[in-house]
């Protein structure tokens, strides 16, 4: 993993568990549903930053030296995994 | 906010947050980033499905209450909102 | 249905009919793959546009009637079955 | 762009264009919005595996020989966007 992925990551996870923390309070004090379905929705968002960030370091490291080793095919398949939206 | 729903959300809410330390933990021992990939998109399903117990809330309860109250055209388009994909 | 919703939503899915006649075009005449990803991603945002111009126009009357006459529960459960992202 | 996946590729959209056409007879007929809208989450589906498909294709191709003529960075970058989701 390349050390600028690992650490921009480990930062945006950090953020996101505090964002989470947020929402857990707001749902605590009983805020209004709509308010909290949109600090939800950020949060998803946050969540989808980061998940681009992991793959593009992917791509960059693992899977550019899986297609040198000729192990491109396996590396493909791996991958079309993940980027099949959650839907 | 319907107490199970109140019940129901921290209680997701908080799986969530144990399921992102064990992802940040994943990629501080940069362990292989499709384990960790797969993972996120775990924690995206369940945001999405505490989400969805909100909405559903939501609908049964304020929305309701404000469509009896002919505030119908406000509270949709604020429902709008929140459920337009974040695409 | 609401007569401009009909007359809205049957505008745009001829839009992205048209839309999806040129994508074909583009992958007989073997365009860059990257360009018709592009197209189709901007299909899919028309298609979730669509569906919001319908969702809503489902809020404003069928829903709204179910509402009012005591089929909120069936109603609700109905729509949360739509919005459950594809995911 | 590879043979199979050319075809693949056309005949999904062909399948498409057609459930799009029953949709907008489906919207003209102004059968139940619930239904309609279910029958577009079903098309949303089929597009988005389409788009799986081509990324699948290009990752085995263009993106392959790019990543083997030194141009990663360019090919990431690039794929990157598409990849992105839509949100």
């Amino acid at each position: 993993m390349l050390p600028e992925v690992k650490k921009n990551t480990l930062r945006r996870l950090a953020t996101i568990r505090g964002h989470l923390d947020a929402v857990a309070r707001m749902v605590d004090e009983e805020q209004y549903c709509i308010d909290i379905l949109h600090q939800i929705r950020a949060i998803e968002a946050s969540l989808e930053n980061t998940k681009q960030v992991m793959v593009e370091g992917h791509l960059k490291t693992c899977f550019t030296h899986a297609l040198a080793e000729g192990e491109g095919e396996k590396a493909i398949t791996e991958l079309m995994k993940v980027l099949k939206s959650n839907r």
